[in-house]
Order: structure tokens, then sequence, then C-alpha cells
């Protein structure tokens, strides 16, 4: 191996023990943390991560990089690490340490505040906090920012390198002019399932139960994970040995269930990232449209499909019992696929989730492109909703408080959800043309399919970008029509 | 402030934070990891512990450290925090970096290898491990023993400064000279109250709310607090607003109420620290010693008191269920307080205990001073049990294998328990002059008590030795009469 990339490689395991140590707090204070630690662990947070920069941006580890680069004999994954470090290098560089670590403090704190203001349903007491973390992102985005590129567009290269403003407007009005039109026409038409059977008074027992349950069937592997329980569920990735998902349980099947099944999709893709990549720049998934592509399709295409339930379904009526172990896996199929438009974007219907996912990016756009004060935020929210979904929220606990996102400085990524949607449509339909998927969820053969997207796309790591793999995949580049055509095969007939 | 003790306080933050990491995944790997973690997570252990080491062992915080030596108008906790750095400085410099990093990594995985050996009753899947851990920790104490001083003695010194072989070799002689005959005669008058219903089926869910109840009614504030579930019971401290204790459930009263009750001592001991010196070198306990005095005096002093169970048993009778509901508070207190020769250290009653610890204590003198290979150990264990207490380990996972300890790498810790016995006996005949311990238990004041305790002993941290503690609380040095006096008073009436 190449001496000089070996002693790069001293530095980045040195960065992973820290960041895993960050990632660990906050998992932990998602999920366990006591109610008064807060404050002391923000600041453990805050010193290691102005460790973390501070390692980063030592002048020794670019000097280091500098020389690797002139040197010859890199493999394709050491140039890709190489690539991958220069790019967190000069990120991080750019923001004052001083700054850096006051925002990683806040952010510590942030979610604690969210929380309490969702249960209160008061948006002022999240306000102020959220208006802090967007000055900071704005401020952050704009060290970094090219001549003329726009705060938000930075924003964006984050999550999904090859999608910005320019790619997102018209993706996002094709698809409310393409799915408004098939949305009206079966509300109009009145097609409402029985689903009062999703949320029946299930026991926590049985819903945790029916969690680990499905969790296993999808292909989570408990030797090298955990699932919890936070106030919004998550995958959280220390290594490719400890993957982590939480949910919420609710007493309804689409917390205890189908969220489940999204979370797994994202271990899924975690745990089968090669070993080389794994506590390394390249140890996570391609970005985080790929990641959810990956989530939304174990959730909706395979999830919400008859051929998967039909080996499992009774077993999992059984573990809830009834009312759920009456109904058959017809009713259950009708009932999870229900189109109806409504206010919570986790339980959303596939037809209407992009609209819940526009919504925010023009919000996002709003407060970071035109400076719209936090404050304005919720009637600007209820009222898109109405507009777009025909339904607005009473309480801000339903509304403009349900995502946790913001509270973790995450802006620029609930585009992904879209588009992660789309990549999912576009390398399903082309799967479907290599291998049977219903057959083989009919045989409960799920491995097959894990498999399948491991050898794809899990075991690259971030190698490749999202686009790449698309390309690899299928054979061509991002199409959103894929989308649009899966949905209206499925909602039309 | 000192400009240079502000200084030195930028090393001790950064210091804290990486201890604190380590402390998160150590409680993390013993109740929550998923098993294949094991391997990854001990390397990021490993690298977490040498960049603590090395921001300890950097010479520009020895250079600061010399500085404000020479400096005037420190403050006594600023004196007492520098005395205390510059001590754990003087030893982890002792260490070359590559053993310390190796040992750190090699303890990271001992802990599930020694849960594995005892889940399956063999001591050798344990030994080449346990062997490993034994030769470093005899090299690192050679690292840093004075001329002449011995291994053992070093290792005694990191828990309990003024207590060596010297001190401890007539302590636990006279212990066994002044118990062994009262063990006798009650052995031989035969009581045996009936304890069948410490252990008669009751479900998890009771014993967790009971285990929760009773630490609350002890003075476990959950505010800043955990109670998770682990192989062997365990208190770890982060800071002095998290504080989380563990059980584990074994279908007896004694893990789910006195083991609990132990572990909430620690907890209080580690929760009434001083704000100004949690996190920094002072920031928890005085000693081990110190910390088993308090744990030990609320699971034993107070807890097997019938003063202490009046105003609660009856409720937690009713959680537990039958057949405790039927059973007299005067049979409880006879159970709990029953003295019988028994394998098991962690169920011992208060007369054997010393003699259970006493063994451990002669078994690390021969590992540690008489190189006996620790492949002899299970046969010179039961031999001793045999001896010491008339019963014979049929598994080792009943004798030699029953305490987490030594897979901790903790050697010398054991010989605490009898010392926190004892110092907890000297305080509480001291206490009794002072206040009516019993009518506050009565009461159910239990707050009284821990506010004195807070007062006299819990706030200081580390900034008084145990010795120093125990002259200004008794006004007398540590005398281990009083330990015979409590035990003969309680046991002979």
């Amino acid at each position: 191996m190449n001496k000089t990339f070996k002693e790069i490689e001293k530095h980045i395991e040195r960065a992973a023990a820290l960041q895993a140590a960050t990632i660990l707090f906050e998992w932990d204070s998602e999920t366990l943390e006591p109610p008064a630690a807060g404050e002391l662990t923000a600041g453990l947070i805050g010193s290691l991560s102005a460790q973390y920069q501070e390692l980063m941006t030592d002048p020794g580890l670019q000097a280091l990089v500098e020389q690797c680069e002139k040197e010859k004999g890199l493999t394709e994954t050491e140039e890709g690490i190489l690539k991958e470090l220069k790019r967190q290098i000069k990120e991080l560089k750019s923001i004052p340490p001083k700054e850096y670590r006051a925002y990683k403090e806040l952010i510590a704190g942030a979610v604690r505040i969210w929380e309490r203001a969702r249960a209160e349903n008061d948006f002022s007491l999240f306000a102020p906090t959220l208006q802090e973390i967007v000055d900071y992102k704005k401020r952050f985005a704009s060290y970094r920012a090219e001549k003329g590129q726009k705060l938000y567009d930075v924003m964006l290269d984050e999550f999904e390198k090859d999608f910005h403003m320019a790619q997102l407007d018209p993706f996002f009005e094709t698809l409310k002019q393409e799915l408004v039109p098939i949305i009206k026409k079966l509300v109009k038409e009145n097609r409402k399932p029985d689903t009062s059977f999703l949320t029946a008074g299930y026991s926590l027992e049985s819903q945790e139960q029916a969690a680990k349950f499905i969790a296993e069937y999808v292909g989570m592997d408990f030797n090298k994970g955990v699932l919890g329980v936070s106030a919004h569920p998550f995958t959280t990735n220390l290594h490719n040995k400890d993957v982590r998902i939480t949910t919420h349980y609710t007493d309804s099947i689409d917390t205890s269930v189908f969220s489940v099944i999204h979370e797994t999709g994202h271990a899924i893709y975690e745990l089968g990232v090669r070993d080389d990549l794994t506590l390394t720049p390249l140890g996570s998934g391609a970005s985080m449209g790929m990641h959810e592509s990956q989530s939304r399709f174990y959730e909706n295409v395979i999830g919400r499909c008859e051929a998967f339930w039909e080996p499992v379904y009774e077993r999992v009526a059984a573990i809830f019992g009834p009312p759920l172990t009456d109904i058959s896996l017809d009713s259950f199929i009708k009932a999870v696929n229900r189109v109806e438009p409504g206010l919570i974007r986790t339980n959303a219907d596939e037809l209407t989730y992009a609209l819940h996912v526009q919504i925010r990016y023009e919000l996002e756009k709003m407060m970071i492109e035109e400076d719209v004060p936090v404050t304005e935020l919720p009637e600007i929210w209820n009222r898109k909703y109405e507009e777009y979904l025909g339904v607005r929220p009473e309480r801000d606990g339903e509304g403009i408080l349900q995502d946790i996102h913001w509270s973790q400085g995450l802006f620029g990524y609930f585009p992904s959800y879209a588009l992660g949607s789309a990549f999912a449509a576009q390398i399903y339909l082309h799967m479907k043309k290599t291998m049977d998927v219903e057959q083989l969820l009919r045989e409960g053969k799920l491995s097959v399919i894990q498999e399948y997207l491991r050898e794809n796309i899990h075991q690259f790591g971030r190698l490749k970008t999202a686009r790449q793999i698309i390309k690899d995949v299928t054979g061509e580049d991002f199409k959103p029509e894929y989308y649009v055509e899966y949905l209206r095969e499925k909602y039309e007939k």
C-alpha cells in the first residue's frame, strides 16, 4: 500500500472514532438520555465536534493529502476515499471553529426543544431555536458557496450532488401536474376502504413484537443491529456491524410496521457497505436520495404489495390479534394503499407523498433564499396544505412541528425523499426485467432481492454517486418519468 | 481566575469529552450493542483512548501544569484538580502508547468473552484473555511502581490510597477471626427462615416495576438517571446530571430490589458531586472504598432494616404479587437478613460477605505477586470456598466466573467492598449520634439521610481522600473495630 495513504488512514481512523462517538451520543440522546443531562451532554458533543474539526483541518493531514495526490499506485477505492476526504476537509475548513462548535452545541439541544414544542403544539417554543439554526446554516453555506451560487443550492448539494433548484423546481412541478389529477380523480371516486383496524388499541407489546418480526423478515440482521424507540423514527449508522433503527409506537400499524420497514431499508443499505469502506469517508450510503430510494423501495414498492404479505400476513395478524385477525389480506392491502390527502408526511400514501415533500421544499427555499422569518412559517405551511392537499392542520404538532429534520439542521434533505422514490421506481422497473420480483416475494425470498441491491448499490457506499449508480444499474440516466409510470400503473388500475 | 489554570481547563474539558465518549461506549456495549459490533467498536474505543492518552501527556499541558504550580491565587478546588491531574498525567505517561491502546482494545472485547464463558460455565474460554489482562496489568504497575513497591500495592493504590497489603492483610485476618465464630454459631443454631418467596416466579414486568419504584424511593432521580439491564449490575457516571444504573432480572428479590438499592447508593453519590467538580479529574467518588461504603450503606444498613420497609413494604409486595403479598414484614426482614454461607458474593449476607471478598483478595495476590497462572484459579477458588465458607461451586459460573471485574481489568478493586462496608459502619454509628436514623426511615424521610451524606461526603467528589472524609465526618481515623461492632450488634441480638 502507498505509504502516504497509510499515514492518511491513521488520521481517518481517529476522525472516525470521534464521529462515531458523536453519533453514539446523538443516538443516546434521542433514545435514552435522562432529561436533565441535555446541557452538559451538549457541551461534550460540542467538544468532540471541535476535536473532530481540528483533526480534519490539521495542516499535517492536508500536506499528506496533497502529497498523496501527486503519487501513483492508489487503488480506485483509495482514490475515492482521498477525494471525499478532501471535500470534507474543505467544508470543515470553511467554518470558523468557534461557530462550528457553537452550532454543534445548539443542535445537540435543539431536538429536545422541538420535542417539547411538538408535545405542547406550540411552534413559538421552537421558533427562536429554529431561527438560530437557519441563520447558522445560511452563514455556513455562504462560507463555501462558489461565486454566484445560491445558498439553498449549497445545502442541497450536501444531500444530492446533481440535483439543485434548477433540476428540482421542474421535477416537483411535473410531479404535481401529473399526480394531482390522479389524486383528484381517486378522491372524487370516493374509494374509501375501511382503515379502522389499522389503529385499534393494539397493545404496546404486540406492536413491539410485530415490529421486531417484520424487520427481521424484511432482512434486518439483529446480530448487527438494534431496534429502539424515539420521538421520530430514524436510522443511525456506527459502522457496518452496528446499525440501529427506531420507531415510535402510536397504536398504528403505520408506525409499528411500515415505518419499521422504511428504517429497515436504510439499515440494510448501511449493513451492506463493504468492509473496506466502513469507518472511512465513503462508509455510508451514496446520497440521501439513494438512501431514501432504498427505504421507500422496501416500505412502499415491496412493503405495500400483496405478494409481500402472502407468506406472512396471517402470522403478523396473529401477533396484533383482533380486529386484524378478522381482516382479509385483500382488505388489509386496500387499507395500506388507500389514497387520502392527509396532514402527516410519514403516514402519506405514495401518490400524495411528493406533495408533502414539495411543501417543505418550498418553505425551505423561502427561509433560505427569501429570508422569510420562521415565525411566519406556520401560516404558510397551513395555507399550502390547504392548497395542495385540501387539508388544514389545526395544531402545530400535526403541521409545521411534525418533522424532526429542521431541529437537526437538515435543510435540503427533504427533496431526497421524493428523489428517492423516483430512484426507487426506476430501479424497480429495471429490476423487474431481470427477475420476477412478485414471485420472489410470494416465496418469501427477500434475500434474493437484498442480494441484488447489495451487489448493485449497497456495497459501494459513497464510492459512486447516486446518478452513477442509477446509470450502472439501469443503463440509463435518471428519468423521473419512471416514477410517474410506476405510480400510474399502481394507482390507475 | 488564574490565567494559566484557565488554559489547563481547556485541556481538561477535551479530555473529559473523550473519557465520557469511552464511558458511553462501555455503557452501550454492556446494555445494548449488537453482538457482531464488538470488534469494530473495540477499535473505536482503542482510538478514543489513544487520543485521550495523547491529550493528557501533551508536553504543552505539562508545561502549563508546571507553570501553574509556581503561581499563586489558586482556590482549594483548583489546587485539588491540579494535583489529581498531575497524578493522572504521570500514570498515563508511564505506559507506552502502543501498549495502552492494545490494552484498551483487549478490555473492550473482554466482557463479551467473559459473558460467554459464564453462560457456558467454562472458565477455559476466558482463561487466555484473563491471562493477557493480568500480564498487562502487571506490566503497567511495574512502569509506575516506586523502588521496592509491590505490584499489587500499586494496583490497590488505584482504588484506595491508604490501604495496601500491609493494612489489608491484618484487616481481613481480624474480620475472619471475629466473624467466623459468629457465622458458625448461627449456622449451628440452624436459624433458617423461609426464603422461598424471594424467588417465586415473579414476572419480569413486576420485577422491573419494583426495581424502578424502590430506586426512586431510595432517592434515585430519574430526571438525571437511567435504569438499564446488563449481565452484571453496575453504575456508570457520565457527569452529575447523567448517572446510570443497571441490574439483571433473575426472578430474585435479591437482584430486582437489593442489587438495585446497592447501585442506587452509587448513583446518589455521583449525582451529589458538586457542579464545579463534575467533568474534572475530581468529578467522581473519593475512592472505590468510599463508593462501596455508600452503596453498601444503602443496600444493607438501611435497605435490610425493618424501619426502612415499614412505610413501603405493602406497596412493594403488591407490585410483586403473591406469594409476597402473603408474607409478613417480619418474615420478609428475617429472610433478607438470613445468614447462610453461599456461593455468590452479590447475594451474600453481611456476615459472610467479607469472606467472599477475602478469597478474591487472596487470589489476586497469587496472580500478581506469586505469578500463579490463571488456569489454576478455579481449583484454588473452589478449595478456598470450601475452607472459608463450607460450600463448593459445582460450575464455573457460580464460582470463579461470577464477577465481571477481572474482565474489565479491575485488580485491587475487591478489597474496596469490604473496606466500604467498614467505612459505612463507622459512618453509620456516628450518624446515629446526630439523628434518629430508624425514626427517619419509619417516616419515609430518606431525603434527610441523603442530604447528610451529600453534605458530608458526596459533594466533595475526589477533593478529599476517603480517610480524610472519615476523619471529618466522625472526628476519628478509620477504625475497623466499628465494623465488627456493627455486625455483632446486628447479628448477635
